[in-house]
């Protein structure tokens, strides 16, 4: 059986169209060459439709890992005292990162998909009076949407913090807006909801972020430096080499997305998660987060048995690929990702085999 | 004019096959199945045959200057001593990674492209005992080969230091050898002898680097982070989603060259060399470096008037793309890159064309 063959509804890498897949054959471009720049202009004008600010885009070579640290590392200090909220790996991993960095982090931890509540953080901001607050946008190990983040950010905002966002897996799926929700950096990547294959990434910056990078005064690995991103960016090229064909399917997965248009992208997977949510429930099973904080783009399936692994197998055998739950979760949920170019009648079918699944491994 | 179309021997990125190039169009695999594992096995065993080496080869999801940051910020510790050796830009930014880091660190310096002496090393070395030597293989800013990285590595070793090296332009083109030389790492790239598209790279680590990672103390971002990726390696992961189409091309890429074998490649490369230094000597152009030090894969030339946007110019209107020097040497020479898909046909109907730009320009 050839596995790369297998539909991806994990939650990334994402089944990627075609077209987007073609477009990488192109010949490449020398990343100081007039068609380069205009490749970087194209991009990085739909990434700020895609964000919905007027900030500047950096463009990072590597994984939604490597946006994220470029993001923690180029806009704290070693020192500084920052508020993590989390209730999942990813905002664990944005704390431990800050933490690595050398900043002093208090982490606001909610139990696995439980809601983080607006009023909470903003209690905890007024004591702590932190310059910065982290949190995800969408947590891609427990299918949590975190649809209260423009709450949490005008708090953020009102105690003087910046708002440094990992929406990863949110972005082009789940609604967010960078400047009307003042958001001052929000890192993403090319392989969840844009639906192109993996290894470009890119951080959205505001003029608050911006600002910090020109007063910073600690170093950074060179390669993860938003600040040396951002002074190349007026010449529309990288510092270093970027990942040029991975920029060309980047480029067609963007007009794609604008093709479709974002509010429809965002009601697409609304729907598709509808299909999985309701063939989950006729199992009797339920996703994680409570009703108005699952995820569009991730649903996290808790399972009433720990069998995961069975429940993943079987429905492999019908062509998908799905994930299991992470960390504690791992036995004890399942993960099917929303994300890329699958379709309806795909999720349908899909939906259908994980409904038999659950009932057959996980009925009491 | 469709600048895309001009022949890139610019020092990367290169001409890629067109064998190359569709492998990337394949459906994305899943990073967590075994078709991804078989993948990751392919490419690690060939590049270890590239590097002839017994140790591991970490996956670096990014740029040449990423690898570089990887092996420095994982291999070494902020407050130790380290000793760079330099003549050029990438021998400077090998020094400024590991001062970013926090190291104590000591240049070596010797004027662009000049050869740095193994027994000069071996002075300093004995003064300042320090736990890392840094060094290039090949100075892609000034054409230089480090010949003697061989010897500059065995002194390095009695003196009880690692041997941490940047050949990020040299691996595939110029003879190394990770084992017998006792380099203990070295960063390298997709995109530049290897032929691949850029946005994927890799460092091998040694024994004493394997070692090292398991006593190191301080901590690093984690998509920088090594010791994460020797972990997963036991697994033939990576901690992190890498570009999995880029890893197609890069196995791709990896078998041509093998298929070629790395000896005729080396070859190839001083043959290509050869053509571009005999056409500038009869322009009365020298190669920056002297000529035991002359790389095999960037020709660096000095120009005798600081004309090098007009032999750029000149030399693009016949349809290759080549590059200015760097730093100071901006203005005063043009690098030609003699990696990738090029055919000896096209580098000597470069040459003939530099020849004549040269001679049209530069003449006194």
């Amino acid at each position: 059986m050839n596995l790369a063959k297998l539909t991806l509804m994990t939650p990334g890498p994402v089944e990627v169209h075609p077209r987007v897949l073609k477009a990488q054959a192109a010949p490449v471009a020398s990343h100081r060459s007039e068609s380069f720049r205009e490749l970087y202009r194209e991009v990085t004008e739909m990434l700020k439709q895609v964000y919905i600010g007027r900030g500047l885009v950096a463009l990072v070579s590597g994984s939604g890992t490597t946006a994220v640290d470029s993001m923690v590392w180029s806009l704290i200090e070693p020192g500084e005292e920052v508020l993590a909220v989390s209730n999942g790996v990813f905002g664990d991993r944005l704390a431990s990162s800050a933490r690595r960095r050398g900043a002093k982090v208090h982490v606001l931890r909610k139990p696995e998909g439980q809601p983080i509540d607006a009023g909470e953080v903003a209690e905890v901001l007024d004591e702590l009076k932190p310059s910065a607050v982290l949190a995800v946008h969408n947590e891609t190990s427990t299918g949590y949407a975190a649809r209260n983040l423009r709450q949490i950010a005008a708090r953020a905002r009102e105690a003087g913090a910046l708002v440094l966002v990992d929406s990863v897996s949110g972005l082009g799926g789940e609604p967010l807006e960078a400047d009307s929700w003042m958001l001052d950096a929000v890192a993403s990547a090319s392989h969840k909801c844009i639906a192109a294959p993996p290894g470009v990434s890119f951080v959205y910056l505001g003029e608050r972020a911006l600002e910090k990078l020109q007063r910073r005064e600690s170093t950074t690995p060179p390669s993860l430096d938003l600040k040396l991103s951002a002074e190349y960016s007026r010449r529309r090229e990288t510092p270093f080499t970027p990942p040029v064909t991975l920029l060309y399917a980047l480029r067609e997965a963007l007009k794609m997305l604008l093709e479709d248009g974002l509010e429809a992208r965002w009601r697409a997977h609304l729907e598709k998660a509808k299909e999985v949510y309701e063939a989950a429930a006729r199992a009797e099973a339920s996703p994680i987060p409570p009703p108005e904080y699952r995820s569009a783009t991730v649903a996290a399936i808790h399972l009433k048995a720990p069998r995961a692994k069975e429940v993943i197998e079987e429905v492999r055998k019908a062509g998908y690929l799905i994930a299991p739950g992470m960390g504690e979760l791992r036995e004890q949920a399942v993960r099917v990702g929303l994300m890329g170019a699958t379709t309806m009648p795909q999720v349908r079918e899909l939906a259908h085999h994980l409904e038999k699944a659950i009932k057959l491994h996980c009925s009491r």
